[in-house]
């Protein structure tokens, strides 16, 4: 999964039947440290975030389990919101 | 998902018989601030999307979910026509 | 999809069973303007495509969909052969 | 699979159901020389992995094996612990 | 599929169960000329590869093919052993 944060929305009247009723947030993909990295993308949203929050992303086939049964054709879904992370520095130079 | 432009479009004869009936174009991946970004890429079409539109694609294994029933070959679809798009400036600065 | 040329092809005899009888070419990803872009693959074949035709491919779990019921285990096959592509120029360049 | 340390982790609350129970860390991909490559992402945990530690996580569908029947959101997991790697500098360099 | 050179190996006890007795080798991706491309990764192995050996993986789902019906958590697999291959110079600069 990465992290992002949410940081606009799409609104799209033709689409796939399938997506109907499911928000489409744009997100910023970040570092542990926050850092701003790759390429902003349109994501669907299984949990709720709101413009701002900070949450990871997960993609490919497995972004569509939250919606199961449904069949909805999403290739990157928000699955949590961070509260909290840590990132261990000493580990981190060692590496 | 990812933003695109329309841009052009692919005739082919022969081709794997699931394909038959699917419109294939060529888009241009777009940031949300609508620079190009990342290479043209050959996607089948799901929502009726026509020359120069700005639309969402899916990738992966669930850009066939809109043909289900169906096992269509196809790795990046066409699955939603923006209305309209939104990018929050301050959240976007802060990041 | 991606557009490419076949450039070459694999001989192979110790592979996996579900690929007996499966030729396996070597491509040279295009943009649609036929400049080289990205690294040559290996690619099944599932419309018969000879060396020199330009052609689009599938990748990922779709790319097995031309062989099913049988579960060949490639991630990119030839799905089509372009007989003519267009760009739109305007388009293009307004993105 | 790719190989990486284990150098953080993320608590989330608000999260996709099928997520609840599952540890999330944040790990550093590594060359088989041990070398930072690529960007740091967050994974599932299927085998218990502590901070510190040298693991190999698989990415993508597969990733979600480990917890089946259950289909967790996950795109990346780790599934084993490194106890010896062994690279032929002679094949190596040959290459 | 991609092209590759066997240049290692990795141990590991601890690790998800349905891994149990799947060699994990380390292998260098390699171009059709036989240069070095893209990172090392870890790969499972269905068909007896050697040390230095010249072979092509199969990446995402797909690569877990080979062991089906068991549902191995892998991302990456050498699905077949090259014997020789052609890549045509006259193809190759026309592109």
């Amino acid at each position: 999964m990465f992290l992002a944060r949410v940081i606009g929305r799409v609104w799209s009247t033709a689409k796939d039947p399938k997506l109907e009723g499911h928000r489409l947030l744009i997100v910023q993909p970040l570092t542990p440290e926050g850092k701003q990295t790759g390429k902003r993308i349109v994501v669907a949203d299984s949990v709720g975030a709101g413009a701002g929050e900070l949450v990871y992303c997960c993609r490919g086939r497995e972004s569509s389990f939250p919606f199961l049964p449904q069949e909805v054709p999403t290739d990157a879904t928000i699955v949590g919101i961070v509260d909290e992370l840590h990132v261990d520095r000493t580990k981190n130079e060692r590496c």
